[in-house]
C-alpha cells in the first residue's frame, strides 16, 4: 500500500471474504459482535453482516452502570440499521463485587476488569448462539497496545487488525454507518470524559501517518524525523509499540529443545 | 529429546532460567501464580520461587463455592512449603450473577466462566503486586486444548508449556512437592467428581506417549498405528490437536496486503 488511502470497495470485499472464510473453515456460520456504540465495533458488525447475512449475526450490548446513554443508543442504531438480533447484558453485577474489595483501585484497573468481564459475557453468549466472536480492534490500537489483553482484544478473528483508525473511518463512511458514530470522539467509555486521543496524547490522524511510515513503509526513526515528525513523538511511539508487543503474540513458552512448528507442517498428522 | 524421560536437574535449571530472564527482560522482578492445589500450578510456583526468590512470588487461591476443601488445603501446603506471600479471593460473587441469568447453562460453560473470572482476579492482583502472571498450562493440555482460552491459559509466560503431564509429575517429585498433590487424580475441580482423565477418555500416561511420537518425533499416523496405538485413538488425538490449534495462537488478522513481521526485524525502529 502506498498511502493510508484505501480503495474502499475492494477493502470491504476482502474483509468480508476473510470473515466468511474463517468462520466457514472453523465449521461455523454465525458470529457474535460486542457493540459499544463506537466506530470500530460498528464497522466489524457491518462487515460481519455483509459476510454472513443479518440472520447469522448477534449484536451484544454490555453496559456498565457508568456507561453513557449515547453508547447504548449508538449501538442500538447499528442493530436497527442492520436488522440483526441483539441482546443487552449489564455487567455491573459481575464487576462491582471485585471492585468493592479494592477501594484503592485506579481507573485503568477498573477499565480492564470491565473489558474482561465483557469478554466473559460475549464468549458465553457465543457458546449458546454457536457463533464465533468477531474482534473489533484496529491496527492503531493494537500497535499502541491501547487495548485490554484478554478483554476487548479477545476474539476468534480480527477483521480490523490491518486497518488504521483513519482507515476505519473511511470504510465506515463508505458503508453508510450513521455519521454520529463516525464523528464523535473515540472513547473506551470506561470512565466519564475519557477519550482515546486525550489518553494517548496525540490525535489518530497524526499517529496513523507516523505508524504507516514506521510499520508499513519501514522507515527508520531518522527518516521519520527528516520527514518532519517531532523527535520525541517518534521516540515515544516506537517505545510504545515495543513495550506492547506482548499483547500481539502468545506468551513465551520455555522450550527445552527448540520448537517444531508441526501446525504449519503440511505432512504432520498424515 | 529421545524419550519422555527428562534429566530433571537440567530441566529445572533451564525452566528457572527462562522465568528469571523473561521477567527481568520485561522490567519486572515479581511473579503471581494462581494456586489451584493441583500439580501444575504447584510446579509453576516452585519454579518461580527457584527463579525469583520466595519474597518475590505471590500465590493466589481463588475458590468457587463448589471448589473442594482439598484444593484449598493443597494450595496452602505449597504456600507454606515455599514460605511465599498469599491471598485468597473467593470468586462466587462475580461468577454467580451471570450463571443465574442462564438457567440452562451447562457445566462446560460454567467452568469457562470460573476460569475466566480467575484470570480477571489474578491479572488485577498482578497489577497491584507489580508482578507478571506465570502460566500453569502443560504441553499435554495445550495440545489437546484441555484449557479455557483467556482463562487458565492466560499468562505472561509459560514455563510448563513444553512439559508433558508425565514430565510435570517427574519434576514435581524431583523438587519435593508434597506427594498428596502429585498422587491425586488431576482435576480442574470445576464440578464435583470431575477428573481430567475421565473427561478426556484416556490416561495421561497413554496420551503423552502418543503425543510425544506424533509431535516430538514427527511420526505419521500409520507409523503410530504400527507401533501399536489403536487406530481410533490416534485418529481422535490428531483431530483434537487440529481442532484446538486456535487456542495456541493469536486470532487471525485480515491482512490487506501481506504481513511485514516488523517485530522480528532487528533493524526496525532504529
Amino acid at each position: 500500500m502506498e498511502s493510508l488511502v484505501l480503495e474502499a470497495g475492494a477493502a470491504v470485499q476482502k474483509l468480508q471474504g476473510f470473515i466468511g472464510k474463517v468462520i466457514k473453515d472453523a465449521g461455523f456460520s454465525h458470529a457474535v459482535v460486542g457493540l459499544s456504540g463506537g466506530i470500530d465495533s460498528s464497522l466489524a458488525c457491518y462487515l460481519a453482516v455483509g459476510a454472513l447475512g443479518q440472520e447469522n449475526v448477534l449484536g451484544v450490548r454490555m453496559p456498565y452502570q457508568t456507561s453513557s446513554q449515547d453508547s447504548l443508543d449508538h449501538a442500538q442504531m447499528v442493530i436497527e440499521a442492520l436488522g440483526i438480533r441483539s441482546e443487552t447484558h449489564p455487567i455491573s453485577e459481575m464487576v462491582d463485587p471485585w471492585i468493592k474489595r479494592s477501594p484503592e483501585m485506579n481507573a485503568v484497573r477498573k477499565g480492564n476488569i470491565m473489558a474482561r468481564t465483557r469478554m466473559i459475557v460475549l464468549y458465553d453468549r457465543s457458546a449458546e448462539f454457536k457463533g464465533l466472536v468477531v474482534g473489533t480492534g484496529n491496527k492503531t490500537e493494537e500497535l499502541l497496545g491501547y487495548t485490554t489483553l484478554f478483554g476487548d482484544s479477545a476474539c476468534a478473528l480480527n477483521p480490523l487488525g490491518d486497518l488504521y483508525k483513519t482507515q476505519v473511518r473511511h470504510l465506515a463512511r463508505f458503508l453508510g454507518i450513521p455519521e454520529v458514530i463516525i464523528a464523535k470522539p473515540p472513547t473506551a467509555d470506561l470512565w466519564k470524559g475519557q477519550t482515546d486521543e486525550g489518553e494517548l496524547g496525540f490525535s489518530y490522524a497524526e499517529v496513523d501517518k507516523l505508524l504507516f511510515d514506521l510499520v508499513d513503509k519501514h522507515l527508520s526513526r531518522q527518516e521519520c524525523i527528516r520527514k518532519g515528525y517531532p523527535d520525541n513523538f517518534v521516540a515515544k511511539v516506537v517505545k510504545t509499540i515495543r513495550q506492547n508487543a506482548f499483547k500481539r503474540t502468545v506468551a513465551p513458552i520455555a522450550y527445552l529443545e527448540g520448537n517444531y512448528d508441526f501446525v504449519n507442517d503440511p505432512h504432520w498428522g498424515k
